[in-house]
């Protein structure tokens, strides 16, 4: 009986692609030469004094070598601690201190923003193509690639010793308030998420279902739950894989094409930006993170991009996707509006949506509630957190502190993360989905809805824009009281000023930095 | 955190596909209701005395009484042992002793054939729609349907306290060489397989692919793995499900037609009987459980059926399905073929084919060797069969005893169990291969190969053959020798004789049944 570890993965799809591609900048790999080079690089870790326990920071974006360190340490029993490279300097040190990083594997991109921290941590390896760069002022430094040259191809026996209830990686939340929290990942836990996920998309006929002849290109960063499973779903399966490393949205749309990539992820931001370069082929795209805005939606329709949406997190690894219900047609204005906000959840995931008193809100389409989790693969904990746990995980069940409603065909709406949203009057704006609606005018490139203080209704909704051409307020209140004559829109909803702005802070995640924007403009 | 086990699926589906339907002879319904009759059963048993541990046998076709009781029993924590109706009542009752069957739930359909059986064993249940009908001199006895109607509808408290790792099933093998062996199944194990094997089968673009909009249907029988996994699958998926009960081939023609199904599993012969029925729609099959003869893949291909084939078994569950290679252009004959004879691993299997001093034989499409496999939903023995489970569970790897062969491209084909296997003048004859390449003549309905004993050559294979019209020898001989021209067939696998018979026995699997016929022949 064989266990669900990670680099099992690796070595099925030896067997079955042997001469698969994987594309990673001028780089491209076979699967069996991409094996060659984990294997080595696993013995020389080794040598190194990494082994089961280590925990190993890894700071870089999508390239191979980041992706041969998640199957090297796994067969040493070693934690992958995927740093998050969005993060403030300050809370990337905290990160780094709080999972205990033994060695820190730094990609020559982020070389020089790290160099404050060549003091602080002891043991350091530089990825990059130049074998001849170093690190000056480390203490005990090697190179990546030399460690490549120099590591034997031999099996490595601890590899048929790995648990699948052994912890394999580590990552921080993007900690948009407070510090970051890090959450353990036992193989079995992130392997299982992200199987039942790709194949679950494998299975309907819309959106971004996904073949085994499909390419893929991950665009969400692998220190976010490993590429949203990315790191692992195209080896498991054998496909060929294109690694986008530092890519801007140019670079990947001259990447989609020059590799025919099929398949893709990405926040809905970063779908934004790519829907500006000219035609990028006819590709899928799963993305999530935040409220899609049907602005975006409808752009993504009419350049041919089929999508899906996912709802999950770094604490709850994949929880829904979007379907189009049984009773929709294909291929209408209605299935794909249904793409954008209808989310089941995927077979052996619960969500429970509830009111203040912790009973079920109902399925109305309507009445908002905090959203709960409880599947296969939720973390039992954050990472030598026990207080922050216990506000989160209860029962089994984990607390998103997301806002949501039922539609009555038991589909699921995510609106808002419950500190965004408005309560106006005493009732809830969510934020998301007025985003959203804004959204959908031509001139709107991004937008933003902060709570103001008012002394009438407590809060009231500030509307922050990024346009592509100049509009003004009278010409937005015009086209949201179109919106409220359709019976889209309630008529308190409606912001009570704008703000136009140059950019929109973004977070590490690539949503929109709301904490920042409160900052400024709240009070 | 939740566990994988059986009754969360249903639970599931109650939740994002109450209104679906499951459609069981004259009875249809919603999965709200057929979830209300499972609690109701379940709260009934409990008051029976079935508890955690409890072995219950139930021996009935696919209905949907069987399909309650696996969510019922799931739910107790008893284990279900499917009895195997096909075996001969000596082997079927050393099943049930084997087993411990602690009470026996068996449907009108076969209350007839066990009523020896009555006396052997003290608490029956009759599954029946005629609810007046009893077992007469049964010691304790209950109607399934009086169970239902008094069952209480409240939470199962144990439901929740099962564990991935208890046992959920257990089913015998079929028993060709000596007694039947019992397989017992974690739920984690019989889940994990089934639903990477679905899963899997959604990704290819070729053959039985599926989605979550097919219309299911299993034609292997529940006793047989589950119907393959089908008890589980389409309830995982919320999907309709028809049970076809004792149907024969006429009437899965008219379900097929009139309940717009759409994805079926089935053994060759049982698809070769379909294919004898005038048109039944564009449906997908999935096969496999004995080598797929060309001429029925080819009848196939021509009725529109679209079909993937399995390699798996009682012992091993789910190991490999057909693909077509990257290569091969979709939708020719050569992609056709290869569906037929192409087995690739699925993802975390591993599959060694060995020659006699245990090193794996070399891919080169024609060396055979023993097949041996290793899969995380593996069984770990035998029940009770410390013995024969020493000889087939060696180190983490299960020997099948299946004789196959890599293609170049790595891909499996299956040729022969090794007790079938002719071996002539030193030289393998795999009988499948020999069979596969005689039905391709239109005049043959079925055709078995065994060996005889042959003085010069140690063995021969005779062929016993079920015709559709009346032919020669010589003709078939003249056909053989075409064969042989065209580089198909080795001369000397040309059988020496032909015997015609009215009927092929088959075994309870629905495979040819070689043991009768050689018993019969071979000396």
């Amino acid at each position: 009986m064989k266990n669900f570890v990670v680099h099992q993965l690796l070595e099925h799809a030896l067997i079955t692609h042997p001469n698969q591609e994987i594309i990673s900048g001028k780089h491209h790999f076979t699967y069996k030469e991409f094996y060659t080079r984990v294997i080595r690089l696993s013995n020389s870790l080794k040598e190194l004094g990494i082994k089961k326990g280590s925990v190993i920071g890894v700071l870089d974006v999508n390239s191979h070598r980041f992706l041969e360190m998640h199957f090297a340490l796994s067969m040493l029993g070693a934690v992958i601690h995927t740093i998050n490279f969005r993060l403030a300097p300050e809370q990337m040190v905290y990160s780094m201190v709080h999972a205990g990083d033994d060695w820190i594997f730094v990609s020559d991109i982020f070389s020089p923003v790290v160099k404050p921290l060549f003091s602080k941590f002891p043991n350091w390896v530089l990825m990059s193509d130049n074998s001849s760069q170093t690190l000056p002022e480390v203490e005990n430094f090697h190179h990546y690639e030399k460690l490549i040259e120099k590591g034997l191809i031999k099996p490595i026996p601890e590899a048929d010793n790995i648990k699948e209830t052994d912890i394999f990686s580590i990552f921080y939340t993007t900690g948009t308030t407070g510090k970051p929290k890090g959450i353990p990942y036992e193989h079995k836990a992130i392997l299982t998420g992200a199987i039942q996920l790709f194949h679950h998309l494998a299975l309907h006929k819309h959106g971004a279902r996904l073949s085994s002849r499909d390419v893929f290109m991950p665009l969400i960063p692998f220190f976010h739950i490993h590429a949203w499973g990315m790191a692992f779903f195209p080896i498991y399966l054998g496909t060929k894989l294109v690694l986008p490393g530092a890519a801007d949205a140019e670079a990947q749309q001259l990447l989609i094409k020059k590799e025919k990539v099929s398949w893709l992820n990405m926040v809905p931001t970063q779908l934004q930006m790519l829907l500006e370069q000219k035609d990028f082929g006819n590709v899928k795209v799963l993305t999530g993170g935040s409220p899609f805005a049907s602005g975006i939606a409808q752009r993504a329709t009419k350049a041919n991009v089929k999508f899906s949406l996912i709802y999950g997190g770094s604490d709850q690894l994949a929880s829904a996707i979007s379907i189009v219900p049984e009773d929709i047609e294909a291929n209408t204005t209605q299935a794909q509006e249904w793409l954008r906000v209808g989310l089941c959840p995927l077979p052996l995931v619960e969500i429970s949506i509830k009111d203040k008193n912790g009973n079920e809100v109902p399925h109305d389409g309507a009445t908002l509630g905090s959203i709960w989790i409880k599947s296969p693969w939720l973390p039992k904990e954050y990472y030598k957190e026990p207080e922050i746990s216990k506000e989160h995980f209860i029962n089994g069940w984990f607390k998103t502190g997301d806002l949501g409603f039922f539609h009555p065909n038991h589909l699921i709406y995510v609106a808002d993360r419950e500190g965004d949203a408005i309560k106006s009057g005493g009732e809830w704006i969510p934020t998301g989905m007025l985003e959203s609606i804004i959204s959908e005018h031509k001139a709107v490139e991004l937008i933003a809805i902060i709570a103001i203080k008012n002394e009438q209704w407590g809060q009231r909704p500030l509307a922050i824009l990024k346009t592509k051409e100049k509009i003004s307020d009278k010409e937005l209140l015009d086209f949201l009281q179109t919106k409220v004559n359709e019976g889209k829109l309630a008529k308190f909803w409606i912001p009570d000023s704008f703000i136009f702005v140059d950019e929109i802070p973004l977070t590490s995640a690539g949503k929109l930095n709301k904490k920042e924007l409160k900052k400024k403009y709240s009070n």
